[in-house]
């Protein structure tokens, strides 16, 4: 069914706007636009790359004034013929146009479908298609460069040379095999140890980046702990505030800004539920320390909050009653310095552990201080230097299962396993990257499906 | 300020779809869009309506990949030379690219902004381009209709008759003042009367479609009263998942439906919050019965929902504790009918006066005849004949005033007015006319602003 050119139909643009793209591609594209549409030329004569003004019409009656943007095949995001019918952004009007391009032959696209149909026609590999969707749903300068170096295929490079080494370890391994008799050794096993070796660190540290790919991906996740009363909700609202005020200027930009995320320097942090900010019935208390723990196994950042006006010596800092793993981070923030002496707190040396920061969630000071230090904590000089970063569940799992697959040649190598199995194993190690791009082998329609399910309709 | 033609940019799609546009318009735009897009050549060379494949480029780095549609003067929406930037629906993607377009010499488009200038540019007079933003927030056939009509200039070519008409009257009295030594008179008084009176049927008949024009576009508003525990809540929810059910068909369209507005056979009916419904604790009640009070009041249909099972003899009906003015219509309705003898009722007459209908909200029997019975009560044949049906308050306030004058000028005729003030009451009729298509008048300044301050942004 997918490898299918049968005409296809979605909206490509949510409602509420001045104007609607409803998007339509398959071999029928043109003859069914043709059947709705009245411009002063049928569109089954136009060329690729020209936009058409006229009517949609339902029988004698107009719904709306529009234009059709054609483009054909090959030379199309699907490399068929395609279609773009921009109308009011009325969703009577959108459904309408929907109704009458499915009677005069279309069907609803399912999500991902013309991105599928780019990838059948070979427009782009797998990771590609996936970055498509990253690309849409990216909101931090991050995560557009997470997806955008994916999508232009920096990051399919890395893999297929990796791949390509791998795969020609391989050949030379079989190489030797066809002259078996002559006990020729084509492949200097120190230095196929030496390459494996290498490729195995590339590949774990790709899969290792998944955890800063993933973060900057999903947003940043914060929590912010800290006994009753310290001050969590009114720092909370100070660290949204300030980015409501830097993404104001630009408008009709903000209306779908998810709560409790905030934007520091072109990365997304997300702010996690913790007990204090809406527990305000004490019955409530026992759920809201659970939702704590909750949030503090989820958070990749911890800030560990106090009270200046509780404590007596600043260098000696209390021990937080929760444990976290290595790879988290606590940052240590004392509030309500305003209600102190001047004199009482030393200047604090930002980013050293556990010399905390001092702020006045009430007042902001030191609050620019704290973004720059959640901001430091997550380094993103290799996203920007475009190396290749993994945000994708699927590929950290491809690289982790290529991972495994190369200790065990490595293995192999260390216990003389015959040439023939090792070989065998370093193929595998290229059959799991391959799939994160889908080249050299054949993705199945199931993989393709559960991939593109994701995506949006329209795309 | 208004008649400048600089370049303007505004995002013209709702944020989260797969695909945004960005619209600008002005003398420099196709300079602005060069300086941030890379192509296989510049836009400043590019034919109108065509579309270009290529890059938005910050200094180096990579924005997005884009189409760019063209258009030049004076063939665009706006007269002006204009272009559709098409990028991946991300947030971030749209705001780096308003970002380096306003940098690049646009400036951010007030709402309605692209459409005052297609109004300057005489692409359309003031009612069209008022029904353009009905157009776009149109959600029902009905609505559609309406706006469709006004913004194809069908109600502006009624109007400029009836101006048209009156103008002659005037200028006909005008020419007596002129030959006024000579006692002729060029209009016979009583052909004048009778014109008039007919001009004025004719206005306060397009006055007096308000009602009908304004409920449509805002949604039919539907009461439902009834003691306690009658079921109107239930009814509600039926009436809502009947219509539910019937949209659900068409995918991506249905996510912005606001809450309790249904629509039937192409007209949108707006459920009013009644009491009962959401007070669930007793203390509220006489809030509730307040509210219910205020919702009548705003209904033009009343639902008066009586439980069947409280009830002896179905011919009697209850008097209501309320009542209505003589532009609402109440339905009396009898509920639980599954709770009671078969043979307990007759079958009803729908749409006979307090002839009731009987339904079961729970198992649904007899909603399509109380469906029917709300969309008879709303007559749209005139409406689908393409009959000019005002739905615009500025509209109606002109006509009414336009109705005002026209009563003075015809008690002027009949009081022997002298025929200069009476030449002069005519004119006042046609200038209120003429303030509705903004033609034969100059509309300032302060009055545009007020009427594209609705418009979204990016139309």
């Amino acid at each position: 069914m997918l490898y299918d050119h049968d005409t296809i139909v979605a909206p490509a643009t949510a409602p509420g706007g001045a104007l609607a793209v409803i998007r339509l591609s398959g071999d029928e594209t043109l003859t069914v636009c043709d059947r709705i549409f009245r411009g002063r030329r049928p569109l089954a004569d136009a060329e690729g790359y020209t936009v058409h003004y006229g009517r949609i019409l339902d029988g004698e009656r107009i719904v709306d004034d529009v234009l059709v943007s054609v483009f054909r095949a090959p030379h199309s995001y699907t490399g068929e013929d395609s279609a773009e019918i921009s109308c009011h952004g009325s969703q009577y009007i959108v459904s309408e146009i929907l109704r009458l391009a499915i009677a005069a032959g279309a069907r609803t696209a399912d999500p991902g479908e013309f991105t599928i149909r780019a990838y059948l026609a070979g427009k782009m590999d797998l990771s590609q298609a996936e970055a498509v969707a990253d690309m849409i749903a990216s909101s931090s300068r991050a995560a557009h460069t997470l997806a955008s170096t994916q999508m232009r295929g920096g990051y399919s490079a890395t893999l297929e040379t990796l791949r390509g080494e791998l795969l020609e370890l391989a050949s030379l391994l079989e190489l030797e095999l066809d002259f078996s008799e002559e006990d020729v050794e084509f492949a200097d096993r120190n230095r196929l140890r030496t390459t494996m070796e290498r490729i195995g660190l590339e590949i774990r540290a790709m899969r290792d980046s998944f955890s800063l790919g993933n973060a900057i991906k999903q947003g940043v996740a914060v929590a912010i702990a800290g006994a009753p009363n310290v001050g969590k909700s009114t720092l909370l609202n100070r660290l949204l505030n300030e980015e409501r005020a830097l993404v104001s200027d630009i408008a009709g930009t903000t209306r779908d800004v998810i709560e409790e995320t905030a934007n520091i320097d072109g990365v997304q942090f997300r702010f996690l539920d913790t007990a204090g900010i809406r527990t305000t019935d004490d019955a409530l208390e026992r759920m809201g320390i659970e939702r704590t723990r909750s949030s503090i196994s989820r958070a990749r950042i911890v800030l560990y909050l106090l009270d200046a006006t509780a404590m007596n010596d600043f260098s000696r800092l209390p021990e937080p009653d929760f444990t976290l793993r290595d790879d988290q981070r606590m940052i240590y923030v004392v509030n309500k310095i305003d209600r102190i002496g001047d004199g009482a707190i030393s200047p604090a040396t930002p980013n050293t552990p556990n010399v905390p920061i001092f702020i006045s969630a009430r007042n902001g000071e030191g609050i620019e201080r704290l973004r720059r230090a959640l901001r430091d904590s997550i380094d993103t000089d290799a996203l920007y230097h475009g190396d290749a970063v993994v945000s994708n569940t699927r590929h950290f799992e491809a690289l982790d299962r290529a991972a495994e697959a190369l200790r065990n040649a490595l293995d192999g190598l260390r216990n003389g396993l015959p040439t023939d199995l090792l070989s065998e194993e370093i193929r595998q190690v290229t059959t799991h990257l391959g799939t994160i791009t889908g080249r050299g082998q054949i993705t199945s329609d199931e993989i393709l499906k559960n991939i593109f399910s994701k995506f949006c309709i329209g795309k």
